[in-house]
C-alpha cells in the first residue's frame, strides 16, 4: 500500500514538471575517457527521449576551459544533441553581471575562454574574474591578478565556479576553487561565485528555460 | 605622579627582561630598498648596543627564500653583528619536526631553500611542506603538490608562515600564505604552521636563546 501511495505521488509530481536542467561533466559524458572525453552510456539517447517528450531542457556547466561554441561542438562529436544556445555557463553569465554593474575585469582564464569576453571592456580594470585557467596559473599571472586586486580600493573578485580539483586523462587537476581561495586570502576578500553552486546561476539557466523558479524542478546535478 | 609610577614601573620590567627576540625583514633591514635591501636607520647599531647590554638576542624570521647562510651573509654586508647560530627560521624547525614525526616531505619551496632540508629523507613522501616558492609556484609544481597531498591517507601540509603578501622592489608579490590556503581548500586539511605567528615557532626561539618561557619576555615583531 505504501509504495502504491508513493507511485501515485511521484505520477502527481511527473505531471507537474515542466523542465530538466543537466549537468554535463560527469553526467553526461566523462572527461576521464581518452581522447577529450567519451559519452556516459545511454546518456545521448535520454537526452533525445526529453527533448521528444515536450519537456523543456537546458544544459548548466561550470566548465570554463574552453567557449561554448568549442565545447558544444565536442559533445556534438561524442553524439548528443544540443546546441550553444541551449547551455547556460559560468562565462556568459559573468558577461552579463559585469555589463549591469559596469565591472571592467582583468582576466585570470585559460586562453580558450578569453573570446566570451569579446564584447567587454577590459581596460583600466576594476574588478578581476579568476577561472579555470589550468597552465596560466603561473605564479606571474597570479601575482598579476593579485595586485590588480589588492591596488582597488574595493576590491571585487569574481569566480566562475568553485570547484576543489577533476579529474582528467592524466590524473587530478587543481580546478579554480584552490586559486579564488588563495586570491581571496590574499586580499580578505569574499569572491562572487558565478556557476554552480551560486543560487543566481540557476535561476539564470531557469530564466533562459522559461520556466519560473516557483515551479517544482527536479535537477539533475553532480 | 602617574607617569612616575609609570617609569617606576618600566624600570622594574626593563629589570625583569633577560632577552630579546628581533625579526628581520622590514624591523632590521628593508627589503623594499633596490640591490637586495637596505639596513633601516639606527639597527645595526641598536643591535650592537643590545649584545654589548648583556642581553640575550636571537633573531626570528619567516624568510624562507634563502637558507641562513645566505641571509645572513646579506645581513653581514649590510653592516649587522649577525650569525647564522643566532637566527631562528622555519626551515630549521620544520626539519626537526619532520625527524621527530618521521615525516618525508614533498617540498614546494625556493630552490634556494633546499639546502636546508640537505638531511632529510625526501623518499616516498607523506607529507607536503609549503614554503615562499615564488615562480616556483607554477601551475604544475602546485598541482603536483595538491597531488601529493590528497594521495595520502592522512593528509599533512606543513607551511613555512601564513603571510599574505610582501613588498619586493617591484612591487607586491604573494607569500606562501596564498598557497596553503589553495592547498588547504583543494585537500580539505588544515595546514600547521611553523614559523610566526606560531607560538611552537617563539618557544624554540626562546630555547635556542636559553630563557624559558616564562620570563616577563618582550618581542619586538612586526
Amino acid at each position: 500500500m505504501a509504495a502504491q501511495d508513493g507511485g501515485a505521488k511521484m505520477a502527481a509530481w511527473a505531471r507537474g514538471v515542466r523542465g530538466l536542467l543537466l549537468d554535463i561533466s560527469g553526467v553526461l559524458y566523462d572527461s576521464g575517457g581518452g581522447g577529450g572525453g567519451a559519452p556516459i552510456a545511454g546518456s545521448a539517447e535520454a537526452v533525445r527521449k526529453i527533448k521528444a517528450s515536450g519537456l523543456k531542457l537546458r544544459f548548466c556547466t561550470n566548465e570554463t576551459q574552453a567557449t561554448r561554441e568549442k565545447f558544444v561542438k565536442k559533445l556534438q562529436g561524442l553524439g548528443f544533441d544540443i546546441s550553444v544556445a541551449e547551455v547556460t555557463a559560468p562565462a556568459p553569465a559573468a558577461c552579463r553581471l559585469l555589463k549591469e554593474r559596469g565591472l571592467r575585469p582583468h582576466l585570470l582564464v585559460h586562453d580558450d575562454l578569453v573570446p566570451e569576453f569579446a564584447e567587454i571592456d577590459k581596460t583600466n580594470p576594476n574588478c578581476v574574474v579568476v577561472g579555470d585557467a589550468a597552465e596560466n596559473f603561473s605564479y606571474a599571472n597570479v601575482n598579476e591578478a593579485f595586485r590588480v586586486l589588492i591596488g582597488l580600493e574595493k576590491p571585487v573578485l569574481i569566480s566562475l565556479g568553485r570547484g576543489r580539483y577533476y579529474k582528467e586523462t592524466d590524473g587530478l587537476k587543481l580546478d579554480v576553487g584552490a586559486y579564488m581561495k588563495a586570491l581571496e586570502y590574499a586580499c580578505d576578500v569574499e569572491a562572487e561565485v558565478v556557476g554552480k553552486p551560486a543560487k543566481a546561476f540557476f535561476e539564470s539557466a531557469l530564466a533562459e528555460m522559461g520556466v519560473p523558479p516557483q515551479q517544482d524542478i527536479r535537477m539533475s546535478m553532480k
